[in-house]
């Protein structure tokens, strides 16, 4: 018995939704492709089971970290690592009956649909999490993760995933990733992540940059060691950068000028404004580079990173405490636009919090400059309602071929068949309106279904 | 007869109006809850009744005078005050008219939603208010007015009432409120305002914080001064404090800046940024009060109030001329956060005109930070519309317990039931929604419905 | 046989789609008023009959050219001339074959749906253009353009167009109003726009500015000739003016300060801050001659024009790439309403492209000033999401009276009566979902789509 009903996210308009379903019938087992996500290599280069209920879904997970936060629990209730010792909470299942005493918080949030397909699709437990049943799920979970069916590279071949992204730091040796080549048949690629290296206020830029330069970091060693761990990357299979900034700024300026910049960024003399101004530039070189190597570019701007001084100090990144804010585009990019915008061999897939830019600025953008288009509703955005807005607000200016599809953008390997599945069912309920209101063809919305689920995908990330 | 439609603001499709109305069903007789609002004290005290149908509904209304300006009528025309002694229509029959004749203009508004359910939900009125109903309407509200059934203790316990709180100034003696507690059971509580002693730009500032401080104004008397009014609110029932302002800045500031600033203010030298971040600082020195005292807070800015000087000069304040402004969060509020954000015994509830703001910041906001609540859509956005945009906008980041329930937020007592209602029947629209796209099951939903209605905002205000 | 549906863009459900058919069906025969639009006089003038698809359907439509070169087909390719000899397409036959290729990029777009009706309803062509159709149909089109049936004055007839407004240059002799006057019963008329000598930015200011002073251009003969070209204008039948400029700032400033800025724009030595001053005065200006020759006033912000300074070099201006940006209200306007805001013999009408202003801004504005009102949704908003956007965010605020109808703001005569159907079928919808929640009576709703359609477009422009 399964408690998730077959027609979940579809519009309950009968003739409506029975387009939806007929539309998600025709997607729901095609292969999942995974151009940007966060999984760690080295759980594939090891073939890895993965342990206990609380350390799979609530430890790692800030989505759900922060929900319990926002009702008064502190991170170390939940079981997240301190880094100066405060005592943390250890036991998992205690953990865990925490969050199923609190899983009402999440009613109607993405984070809930996601955990409920995974309870009930993948572990086939019959029963809706909560105080009562939190014990006999604990139970169930824990098991079945200790089998051979759940090591992940089974779970891959399960998934039907046909190819998955990483995202890996400038410096990696990308060992996990020659390991997995080396053993095994699965598609797992790197994907280029230099901001360590681009953010002069990054905090490890100094160690980075030097450990990319071998210790001579003038600006023109430091460009071609880029250009190198770029190759390297590709060499590795990698199709694409990733590129993580508070703005969109792009500017030009001199060698000269970076050269200064970099010299002051690794005194630790460089102001706010000069660190944007090296970052801003670093956008653009890293567009020229992919004109000549190919790497499709992601830029993912617009996060207040670690807004509370308080929990960076005590646990660190990445702890539910990124708040997004107003971004621009339009001026932003256009230094980089005047430059590459209409090349050849350039892609550049852009992404946004800020759900204000889709009508106004991102649509336009995308749909006219040839290199560019527009990354899927992302983050706080990737829900159902999220995913529907930012149809409704790009498609009438940008179409359905100026962006790529979705991408699953997660650290829980688990949750990647319920986020395309959740994906697949808006989109195809995006699609049954538009030909309910004959906005579309049967033909026309068939057509593109599989075009977003599998075939924009492939190409945008040149897979 | 009744013209109301049992089944209004739920959604067209049969299977999703159904679920709604089950869920409405359920929740339409809860007591109301009306922990934010500016009816007059006075008015419970001395048990009034209201006067004519004019001075009831059209002269104190900025919703609804702003709709007949912006079709040429003038404030005068509709009976509002003049201050320089320019004569005004004092008929009220005259302006009763008008109104009728012109109501039209506020076909698909929520002014006209909550004036047709008073008509024919209070005063029994069989006929649609028109050019041609206007006298016989006119006669029979009048008429009802005079009756002790419309005594204003009657339509308290008549429209359900359990608690409900007024906005009262900072130097108030609260008379009216010892005068309702002695002789009444009702429970009207006042609500701390001091706006007019914390921005140094109010017309008021140098003698409201005289008053205050008792003629010795030092920052550090003033504190003690606001904290020992606190302190009385409080006695007199208060649960709240509310903090209007024209942005969400905060910043902090020493006690000598303070006193600096406070010294130019009082010298009436205090220039645009100085006043800023008096007022800034000042929300975090209200946060700390709020620790100790428990009074929740509440922060409502973004507001660009009497942007006619011409309307301001003629007739004053709250003339139907505040046009809201965009208002950014996430830096804004980011000092009072590093201070108080954590502390278990405080509780701010945000509130915006700005809706680009929702999914974006306060969601994101409200979705960590254990003091962040999010208020209900306010104001212009307090519409079957803009209810609907601020759930979709936000539960899938900040779920529901997050949020505060409703508030009438009105000066016009006989709005109240309509107003709540109206919330109601949004409510249940938008979780029948969730429930027939099988994002909630039934029982999760009547829950949620009950929460909402009435469960959060007793606890959100600690009531 | 035609493959446009007959409920195309109602909503779904079958009984709002009943009444939506039912308000539509009242209204679909009304007569055109196109009080805002791109046509060219001359056409009129000289009764024309349009060249072959290409020329009529893709080389001058900027819509449809960005879509493509998004896709990575150049400018040249479709046909569009360079200014610097380099070769373009001449072929129209082959142009027409590459845009019918890509037909599917429009999936979803007005483009598409307000071809579908060209080529549908008023070519008769009876299947779906693609590759496979593309000769035939260029076949039925071309030949049916030379036919006498196609000529303008006769498609102006059938179209039941009852006046047109052209968009004419400050310095326009306004020869073809004159002839078509002379000619023809059709109503064409003049629209006045003055940004070439308003815009010291504009590159044929200094030109345009002596061509209408006649080379002593002093501020007052400056404004005396404005003053003069508009009367001329409204004695040709012009009932309007029409601004486009980045922000809808607007400043006061003294004669001499103008002077000074005039001076300097003349000697081309004005700065940005400067021409913004200068330009933001003359909307000022602009609205004082309105007060007295009672030209409506259209203000149209919010546009980077030509973002890629390199098709503006080959191609220039109007070719697909501008894009919107943030466009402020409350404070830009505000100098403005100080002086002009109550006039009785002033209107103005304000567009936007940025919809996060829809219900923050632009709504409390119109649903107070008497002299403003809120243009339909435009441009990339020109669409059935961006219609109903409008609707949903702007009613509730300042009701439908505050509007003025339909602008079909077009250079594509053949588009005129698909934009009216579309606009007409997406306002039907909107009231329909109002009457099938009860939130409107199916009375006040068949008023509201007249009212919509032809009462309220006619009157707001004085036609």
């Amino acid at each position: 018995m399964n408690y998730l009903y077959e027609d979940r996210l579809f519009p309950a308009e009968e003739k409506t939704r029975e387009i939806a379903r007929t539309l998600y019938d025709s997607i729901k087992d095609l292969p999942i492709i995974s151009p940007h996500g966060h999984t760690d290599p080295s759980w594939y280069a090891e073939n890895i089971n993965f342990r206990n209920p609380a350390e799979l879904f609530i430890i790692p997970d800030h989505y759900l970290i922060r929900m319990l936060c926002s009702q008064g629990y502190s991170h170390a209730e939940m079981g997240v690592k301190t880094l100066d010792g405060t005592p943390y909470e250890k036991n998992p299942r205690r953990i865990w009956n925490i969050f199923a005493k609190n899983y009402h918080l999440f009613f109607g949030t993405s984070t809930r649909m996601w955990l409920d397909y995974i309870f009930s699709e993948i572990f086939e437990i019959e029963q809706e999490l909560d105080e009562n049943t939190a014990n006999s799920s604990y139970d169930i979970i824990d098991e079945k993760l200790k089998t051979g069916k759940f090591r992940i590279r089974n779970l891959y071949k399960r998934f039907r995933i046909e190819a998955i992204s990483t995202t890996d730091e400038v410096n990696s040796t990308l060992e996990e990733h020659r390991k997995i080549r080396d053993e095994w048949d699965g598609r797992v690629i790197p994907c280029f992540r230099p901001d360590s290296v681009t953010d002069p206020l990054h905090e490890s830029f100094v160690s980075e940059v030097n450990r990319l330069c071998g210790g001579a970091p003038t600006y023109s060693n430091y460009l071609n060691a880029l250009q190198e761990r770029r190759l390297f990357f590709k060499e590795m299979g990698a199709v694409s950068t990733d590129h993580g900034c508070l703005e969109a700024y792009t500017v030009e300026a001199s060698c000269k000028r970076m050269q200064d910049l970099l010299d002051k960024a690794l005194n630790k003399t460089i102001d706010k404004d000069e660190a944007r101004e090296f970052q801003g530039h670093m956008l653009i070189e890293m567009a020229r580079m992919s004109v000549e190597d190919g790497l499709v570019m992601q830029i993912h701007p617009g996060v207040y990173r670690n807004h509370s001084s308080l929990i960076f100090k005590s646990y660190g990144r990445d702890k539910g405490v990124d708040i997004p804010v107003e971004t621009e585009y339009v001026k932003a990019l256009r230094p980089l636009l005047e430059r590459y915008g209409h090349e050849k061999n350039l892609k550049i897939i852009l992404f946004t919090l800020d759900d204000t830019r889709y009508t106004r600025e991102l649509a336009p953008l995308a749909g006219y400059y040839p290199v560019l288009k527009l990354g899927p509703a992302w983050w706080f955005n990737d829900s159902p309602e999220g995913m529907r807005r930012f149809r409704e607000a790009v498609t009438e200016t940008a179409g359905f071929y100026n962006t790529v599809g979705f991408n699953d953008d997660t650290r829980a390997f688990l949750s990647i068949p319920a986020r395309h599945d959740m994906a697949r069912r808006i989109d195809a309920s995006f699609l049954a309106r538009l030909v309910a209101e004959h906005r579309l063809s049967m033909n026309q919305a068939g057509r593109l279904a599989k075009d977003l689920a599998y075939n924009i995908p492939k190409e945008s990330y040149n897979l």
